[in-house]
């Protein structure tokens, strides 16, 4: 399956990593280095992102993807008889293949709200489950599992998510923030949640590499120190441990190098925003509105056979008989001239 | 921790990848890709590899490191009744924070001599299993695990791979054999086990990137097709599907054009030669006398001090009150200067 | 907590077993037997059940409860990357704390209709997977889940059994009746499915004991041969293969000589149908209309009280502000006397 | 298989209950109880355990099987990331059928001396556990298992139960005792460990009564209130909770009334002692010098093949090629007229 000559929006980690990196990668490649993370380069990315977070006592960790990393911190925090509250259209609850029950935990699913938990409705959900008389009987909610952006491109405000912490701290269980894509939040004007405040109110979280710069690699982030004893032999019983731990290290110390993590998504939402602009203008419907660098629109049929030919993109899900919902999404690395061949294919297809 | 100072034979990954590698990583970092090995690059890969292990019909997968591949290969294998047999010291054993207790299997282990298993105490084994008036209370023995070379650098010879093969074909099990180091395997002159003699004899094994050449990555092969389901989903399941999976095809396709591969070993195969003569004029005992690029030297307490401050090793095990086991490994990247530096610091130390 | 002063109605396993069991039990107790079922009794049992199920070929097994047979028989038919499908009421779904998730698998759910699944939403979602571009990321539906009765009390159709057979069919996966109740729907007028039409769709079932007229037991049947490779291990492995078998074969063996297990709960159905009558009668709300022994009440707060000090009975989950629904269940126990009084007391509450 | 013209001494869980316990069956078999535990019986028979035990505020559960046991126990007090050591024969090592994997822990083993574990290797392993510069990488032993009486019928000695609880508390881990075959200790003049002393001893320890005078079950106690919250549920997520809890809690309420599990043993004791005095008379050879309820004897084949025609014993293993080791087990329900048949036909096979 070759997508080189098609425009590439079917996902944000279709490029390989941000120049800096390849860069760092090429200067160290022959430095010997221990290996797991025990090296100067990976203590060192920890240091900034600590600051970055305004946590200094926080323990980061580097682990390798997403679903990788949402199993191995789920499986750290909960207890075995305990499961993980989630959004019925979380990625762990649908994209991760069983990865949370291969650890032996169910992810307890509430209706999302575009692609969000409310945070009343979790609260009424723990208060629920601790007054049910067949509690003992029922796997009880040990984590609350929130996705920045959610897997619908929305964000949370500020308030939502003190308040869920909150409900967290009420019901003492802790919260978990998956930033997969995390720089598209922050490089979004209507983001109101910082590194800061989402370090204050989880207690675990992970800053998204893979699809944000690195060839790969997310950032754990546990803001309380000790919060999870034994992380690293976790890691390695998930098989989540990579040898060359350094190579994570480079890459996130080379994001939290002058700012760079917090402005590098900056093109891909200013091109997600020109591309919504024009599928408004002509003539397409958006399935969600959303401000981060996915972009959701219904698509007739037709028009997307056409689309086809010249654009890689995501299918989403059947609409009607008649009609496809797909996904475009931008990256760090979408070009102003890819957008604007990507607006002459839509305006060309539209007609 | 630092090591910048010492010399660099700790292990053997400790340092990038070979520079043809990085050449091509640089050349694609910006060519859009589809994900999870689905791309042009990842299906060439697979098709060297195919040739070189004359298994035309295999299918290769890439992972990323060697635990999260044992874990995922033994879990597709085994049916939830079943255990592996491995040598005691085997890396399944010993050193993966127990992945495959995690995914419910039971580690079945027999006596290594000189890390190996021997195919007729495996026989026996099995053989003592099915005439066990108690079997159906014991876990079954659905594999068995071997490592090429050895945890302990040893290697099978071809007339023993050919009898274990005989053996698991007549008891019903698959035979599987971790490559990690194969590539120190290939560079040996005392090795008899080729690529296609290991794809004939085994129903999976997995040719090691991580210690071989790349920066990361394991190609597992199943020389027969379809011998394991739903193998994409279950390493999604595991956390071990790479979203830039093309990052792994690139690295194997580099190490399987015009036979890398089989050659990348040689220099650390002569490194190790060097260092084991070296070591035994200087009076130093080898623990284990092994062909690979491992070197296990039973070192006196007193000695080892001073070669800490110039060398860095890997502490193996405590011999007795006065002497230490050490392990110093070579590597593809090992230079004749660094060898020549590493006996120097040896002669000293041994005075 | 004592209820002896209290009417039973909490639940249908309030009591011991019936008389002819207990009989047995006693005049058993000091003759020797092998263990782990494969005692005389137990094998006279399962070709009892053979022959009621009209499956001469069958493989029975007895285990203890019904969340320890539901968790071993689903662990035992699905693939490690396999969920299975149920009614998001299930048992399996909600009141077994995880148990299928502690063996690795998602609980797939669909929104019940009275507590059951209906056909054509299963089919439909399976056909949804199965073209679904993600199912490769995603859990694989791997057996479907259904009891009967379910949950509520309520009654699959045969035509409704014979048609999910059809999509399991058609869908190659099997399908698994949780027989729990089993009895009260074998003596119930409106039941269409008898023990052959299960065993002729289904491919595992239980029949139940604990709720049924035994002191403890459940029997698995799957009725074509080898169904389920090696499921003495795999009970032995879940901790559900009792030692002294011979006392879960002796139980079966009475319930299925002369037919009793079909009799057997005809008691409870009259006594349910003559509570249901009453209680409309008296001007209460039945939360669920349902032929078999549970009954669901939708009970005002303050009749609640003064009814719990008289009644034994299940809190199912508030109704609103001011109702709750409760549920009564008959037994084979139940005596005509405990119905009359239960009537009395709840003449009583309702003025 | 049938074995009812065989003198039955294969196990010791061949025959039912103690008459007292079918006594208060019959008696109670009408009478409506809550479930799972919370009725009055079993809070009666846990007082009385905690008497027995001298520790008054002992949390005590009730379960099934030995196996189911062990498991549950086993992963309510590991974290994830832990294993439990045991004797290399220990239970849980061999004939588990893998119970402890499939909760995602590996069995550690240390070499058995007739059946038992040695403090000081136990101390040995912990200590060299805890300075091994790769423990990060290895499954951390995070409790001590052992059985008493042993696999073998061996008894700890109080020093060496003294040393072990010592050494777990130095390297702080618990220290579980499986009391499978308890009663047959309690009842051994040679037996130095009581119940209060185990409960000192130990963080957690089973009595057990499916081998010593029930029909089923086992009694867990935790000395110490809340050392493993939330059993009930792990109980249920296992398949282990009971629904009639009260059929438990009436069997252990009556082994505990009239000190009657303290003596219920000695004909256990009293027919062994006869039995391996007499086999020595007759020449025969003990594989093992136990002191409790079983016997170890190595058979020669011919012999052996005569005594299968009269007695029905427990294959243990091959000796050699002629020669093949049994278990002859007693029980509470060995008549003295049983044990004379036994010596008659011993010493008619002798000849």
């Amino acid at each position: 399956m070759s997508s080189s000559h098609l425009l590439p929006f079917a996902s944000d980690y279709m490029e390989g990593a941000h120049p800096a990196i390849l860069k760092r990668l090429a200067e160290t490649n022959r430095t010997p280095m221990p290996g797991y993370g025990t090296d100067a380069i990976s203590e060192a990315a920890r240091a900034k992102i600590r600051a970055a977070c305004q946590c200094p006592d926080a323990d980061v960790y580097f682990l390798v993807g997403g679903t990788q990393t949402n199993a191995t911190v789920i499986d750290a925090l909960l207890a075995s008889y305990q499961g993980v509250v989630a959004a019925d259209t979380g990625h762990i609850s649908l994209h991760e293949a069983g990865a949370i029950e291969f650890g032996g935990h169910k992810v307890l699913t509430l209706p999302h709200h575009s692609g969000k938990l409310r945070p009343e409705e979790v609260n009424a959900y723990l208060t629920a489950f601790e007054a049910d008389g067949n509690r003992d009987h029922m796997v009880m909610p040990g984590m609350v599992y929130i996705s920045h952006p959610t897997e619908y491109g929305t964000l949370y405000t500020a308030a939502e998510l003190r308040r869920l912490h909150e409900i967290c701290q009420a019901h003492k269980i802790p919260l978990f923030l998956d930033g997969a894509r995390l720089a598209y939040a922050l490089a979004c004007p209507e983001n109101e949640v910082s590194l800061p405040l989402i370090a204050a109110c989880c207690d675990a979280f992970y800053i998204g590499g893979t699809k944000c710069g690195t060839l790969f690699g997310e950032a754990v982030v546990f803001p309380q120190k000790d919060r999870a004893p034994h992380f690293f032999t976790i890691m390695k019983q998930h098989g989540a441990l990579l040898a060359k731990g350094w190579l994570l290290g480079l890459q996130f110390d080379t994001l939290f190098t002058d700012g760079l993590y917090e402005h590098l998504g900056r093109p891909a939402i200013q091109a997600a925003d020109t591309i919504r602009n024009a599928l408004q203008q002509y003539g397409y419907h958006l399935f969600f509105k959303t401000p981060t660098n996915q972009i959701f629109v219904i698509m007739p049929n037709e028009q997307l056979d056409r689309l086809a030919k010249e654009v890689s993109y995501s299918f989403w899900e059947a609409y009607d008989a008649e009609h496809t919902v797909i996904r475009l999404a931008t990256s760090w690395a979408t070009t102003p001239e890819e957008t604007q061949q990507l607006l002459a294919v839509l305006a060309e297809t539209a007609r």
